[in-house]
């Protein structure tokens, strides 16, 4: 009962069980998305993300100091790429309409993108103890990058001015439905991120014609695919 | 140590901590949504739930088989009532997008409502198992309830031709995007519920001069409060 390393030796290790990374830090981090996403954060142990990496516990805290720390590094990666985009997207002298569309939908891929749903944890209540701060500040900042441009494409005119927070908060809640809609299964349609851009701009009021010329400008933008080791979109 | 009749005897009972309901049903189910939603599901104990409400963990089985079946019936109360609605406004005789918009907006005033947020724990993974199957079947029904307005409008030419499913699916997504709104302590104003409908029409592709004239005619329709004994819209 107590010979653990006996135990251990004949678990199958990461090669056997052919999960994807390219060294320890993204093996643990995908090991724990599966186990967050499919059995619940709550009651996961570093103890099963090692097993389930086939590794010793001794390895994830080389990387990680605990449990916590995992989780903020993933759902750091569902919005920092997005927050980068539309950093990049500022000074770009786009109408706000346009750097809107592309981050709707640089944002949509994003969400769809990546083999475990990590967005469907953020209304965890584990999330608003401070261990979490930072990303809950992160997450705050983008959706303040949609509601600059909403605010932006009301003061120019381009859509009705209406009530600035409620408009931002319907908008960035449109695109992150993708996470609903992957938590039950829904359709991977590749046209998604058009498409929610395109509900997005239609909901604060724009018209078809000018969303079709906007996306024309937008599709036209450098399309980034932010890298990371061990995320994709 | 082995004398829990004496240990249990000091706790506050339901009088002393004031727990809102009218019968130990409601209050197990309300304590139970607050430790659901404040500390999570997975980790929350019957025990702890019966210590909420000061009662015996026997107390709560006579009520309840197990914490699945608590949970089951909270989640139901938040589908029910508008799927309960929806079957209500059928034979109605109202045009499809009147329809839908008087769905949406009972929709959304039952999820903003209610004192905990228990839509946040739409996207956990333990809602996937069987116990909660008849859940996930009532929330399709809602959905589709959703689906039926949307591709009716669409045939009557309401709204442009284009693909139901995904229609479908941002529109429900929108309704339920105030859990998410909730859950980052977003503004409770009270006329959420007709932006959101007036968005979801927006969105598929309704003009503004339409939307008013079909608010006009949804908010003459009874507006029905379905009763419950341990929710209220």
């Amino acid at each position: 009962m107590c010979r653990v390393t006996g135990k251990r030796a004949g678990r199958p290790r990461h090669a056997d069980i052919g999960r994807a990374g390219t060294g320890g830090r993204a093996q643990i981090l995908d090991a724990a998305a599966e186990l967050f996403t499919e059995q619940g954060y709550g009651a996961a142990t570093t103890r099963q993300i090692a097993d389930a990496v086939g590794v010793r516990q001794a390895s994830i805290y080389y990387h990680f100091s605990n449990k916590q720390e995992i989780l903020a590094e993933l759902l750091a990666d569902t919005v920092r790429p997005s927050l980068e985009y539309s950093r990049w997207l500022e000074p770009s002298g786009e109408p706000a309409l346009v750097q809107l569309y592309a981050l709707t939908r640089f944002d949509v891929t994003l969400l769809s993108g990546g083999q475990w749903n990590i967005g469907a944890l953020y209304t965890m209540p584990e999330l608003r103890t401070p261990e979490f701060a930072p990303f809950r500040e992160e997450r705050a900042l983008l959706r303040r990058a949609y509601g600059d441009r909403v605010a932006a494409a009301m003061t120019e005119g381009a859509i009705p001015a209406e009530d600035e927070t409620v408009a931002t908060s319907l908008a960035f809640a449109l695109a992150e439905s993708v996470i609903a809609m992957r938590a039950e299964g829904g359709s991977a349609d590749p046209d998604l991120p058009d498409l929610v851009a395109t509900g997005v701009l239609r909901m604060l009021g724009c018209s078809d014609r000018r969303i079709a010329q906007i996306r024309t400008r937008a599709v036209k933008l450098p399309d980034l695919t932010p890298a990371g080791d061990h995320w994709a979109v």
